[in-house]
């Protein structure tokens, strides 16, 4: 029986190519020696590692990114989290656009059933698209990121420049990337620096199907589809949520809430909760965290962010979808419905598919990273999490992985940034052909 | 809108009633003086945990059972466990008939669409039933037992009788409590002890409805329900391939399997392996098993055993429907099918229910114990999976977790005995009301 058309896995393996081929072309460059500080060359599964967290906007460093990398290295990984980031939002909008049909863009669709086209124009729309609210996002960031280094911190305008794009381009392709050893934890007080950085990162997050819809009728929500809805509500939920969550959590920790003032503790848990969501940058040290917060992060992280976005997770319509089916079981309702629109049975098990091969993930990752260190579960757990998760946040055991640690890190990144993205999109393509059907039977459950 | 009749509710409600009426008269007699070798009196907390613990087949135990309860109070532990045991099963087996409208009985079944009935036959037979294989497993446990105790341990005729019938209860029952404060470690190198154990929880675990069916077709294979061949087959996969995991990641540790033959090594990894699908006692230290092995017992421990049986967990059925979710999803077939059979869409998302609610249940109760408690998350872990999937393996801390922690995990226990069970029936008897359907609509996930 023949079950997937060929258009089906054309684009999935595209994505999958491309992707692979961006990060060996930027782990050949990153093992040159110019792109290395002093020039003591990287290993292998270093610069496969930094050019994998770059272009998979992950943001883990097995180096200090400022220390290690000469500017050459750190333009290359800048690239690199530009590319990885305006690809997987590009790609997985076309991917979107080929499984919906529809983005809020005029699209030229073939209209009989099975077999959906795409013209060159749409795919134009969609980069230019994407290319717009990147260009906007990011510059308005960096803007605010470069003043506030020159005024604030003395810097001279071309440095500042140079870490206020560095810095947005970051955050706005949630890769969690710093130029200083401790990441922003210098910055914790200053709410010029936090602030656009959490923004930037939740904008990114929301992905380019919430921006279509927003741009064209964000004054009626009414009107808006029940994609943005929920990725709105539910990045919300999350985002504060969470914030208050972690805030309490640390209010009193010595290490790292403690000294900030009341309303610098409120920013730092906003922060935190911002950056579960893929960002990955960190304000306060995080492996400083107590393990509640530890576990929380956790959550928050395998949750991640929106659909066709920069960021990672399972997403936040996946997530709320498994919160909808378990409504419409508890209430006893035949139909899975959110706001008033009915969720397709197809959908509501694409959904249960993508979450539970994501659990299996992270299960067999934490359990080879397990066997393969000595550190213990919650650390563990943690790093998996956040590889898997495209976060970048880590309790500061990433470098101690080793090489074979470092390369199952590699894998959770490449499969977390892809994985959920084109098994979506695969999953959705296809063709429902009913030759014939099996009598049903029902096993008990529970 | 009214969604569920009457007769849903009221069995599960009385499922519910009827475990939290046995549960606090095992508290009061487990206060009383009478019930603790030597006079002191039983905190309520630990009398309370203790009774739950017996009568939700758990095992777990805050209080070295043979040090500190009287002969009295054992027999009332033995008593709770056979209530619990028994009642699970045959209350178990009377909503899973309602549910099925079969179980390889003759079901005299009002045919008419929603309104299922049971005539007082029905609920004779299942009783009868679960009275008998639970009488012959038992004794034939107990047989075995007692005789070793004589003829290996030289225990006089009394006391051996005792030891073999409170054991044999308490494997068949998969309850787990054992009359020597290191459960039956001292037996490791005691084939004799050892297997009848094993099989009397792995017989235990299996269930009534697959009793039912190898008792009427048990040569014919190819005649049983699908419900039997799932369970059999995921139960045997589980069984010998954990045995097999746990084998290997043990093998060499001085303070478990080290200091055993290879043989000996072969059998603890088979006892381990059959005690996390809820059996609950222990041939060498849990303790000091490495992590690795906590965690693949974590994934054992969670899945469980079957259906209607004295075991816990999501259920081997719940997580093997999962698994042909995916494999269908993966595979782009409209229709889940599994042994060419389908199954039904209504019975997917019941799966999905159970396992999703079962993970919210795990990750909420380890996050409120690491906050109670100052234990490290591979042991939270471990006790909160182990007291939800009512299994009674611990890595040692159950009894320093305090009151508060004691009163979390006795409603872990509590949910985990009664949740999926009565979840599962009552959502596999909604009534299916369509009175008008809201428009589809489909958001993007992962
Ligand atoms: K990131
Ligand atoms: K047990």
């Amino acid at each position: 029986m023949k079950y997937r058309s060929l258009q089906i896995n054309t684009p999935s393996r595209v994505v999958v190519f491309a992707f692979s081929a961006v990060i060996l072309l930027g782990t050949a460059l990153l093992s040159l020696p110019i792109a290395v500080e002093g020039g003591e060359r990287t290993s292998w599964t270093s610069a496969l590692f930094t050019s994998a967290s770059a272009v998979c906007v992950t943001g883990l460093a097995v180096l200090d990114t400022a220390g290690h990398w000469s500017t050459f290295g750190e333009v290359v990984i800048l690239v690199l989290i530009q590319i990885g980031g305006f690809g997987i939002m590009s790609l997985a909008s076309i991917l979107a656009l080929i499984v919906s049909g529809k983005l809020g863009l005029r699209a030229r669709l073939n209209t009989q059933a099975e077999t959906r086209t795409l013209g060159p124009g749409d795919v134009r729309q969609v980069i230019a698209g994407v290319a717009k609210v990147t260009l906007v996002v990011e510059a308005l960031t960096a803007a605010i990121l470069t003043v506030r280094f020159m005024t604030g911190y003395g810097e001279p305008f071309g440095r500042a420049v140079y870490l206020g794009v560095f810095h947005a381009v970051s955050a706005f392709t949630n890769a969690g990337f710093a130029l200083w050893p401790d990441s922003i934890m210098r910055f914790v007080g200053d709410v010029w620096i936090c602030l656009p950085l959490a923004l930037a990162v939740v904008a990114g997050g929301l992905g380019f199907p919430v921006y279509a819809v927003l741009r064209k009728s964000w004054r009626r929500p009414s009107r808006w589809s029940l994609h943005a809805k929920i990725t709105l509500g539910m990045s919300a939920i999350l985002l504060f949520g969470g914030a208050l969550v972690i805030t309490i959590l640390e209010w009193n920790n010595p290490k790292t809430f403690g000294p900030l003032t009341p309303g610098l503790r409120i920013l730092a848990g906003f922060f935190h909760s911002a950056m579960t969501r893929s960002g990955g940058l960190n304000s306060v040290d995080t492996s400083q965290m107590n393990e509640n917060t530890w576990l929380v992060s956790d959550v928050l992280m395998f949750i991640g962010a929106g659909s066709a976005s920069t960021g990672g997770g399972i997403k936040v319509t996946t997530f709320a979808l498994l919160g909808y089916v378990i409504l419409a079981e508890l209430r006893g309702e035949p139909d899975v419905t959110a706001g008033r629109r009915r969720i397709a049975e197809q959908l509501q098990r694409q959904a249960l598919t993508i979450a539970l091969a994501s659990v299996a993930a992270v299960v067999s990752g934490t359990l080879v990273l397990m066997m393969l260190t000595p550190f213990t579960l919650d650390r563990v757990l943690f790093e998996v999490v956040s590889a898997f998760g495209t976060v970048g946040l880590s309790t500061g055991i990433t470098a101690q992985l080793g090489p074979a640690g470092h390369l199952v890190l590699t894998a959770l990144m490449f499969v977390g940034r892809l994985g959920p993205v084109t098994l979506g999109a695969a999953l959705a393509l296809h063709v429902q052909t009913r030759r014939f059907r099996y009598p049903e039977e029902r096993p008990l459950v529970g």
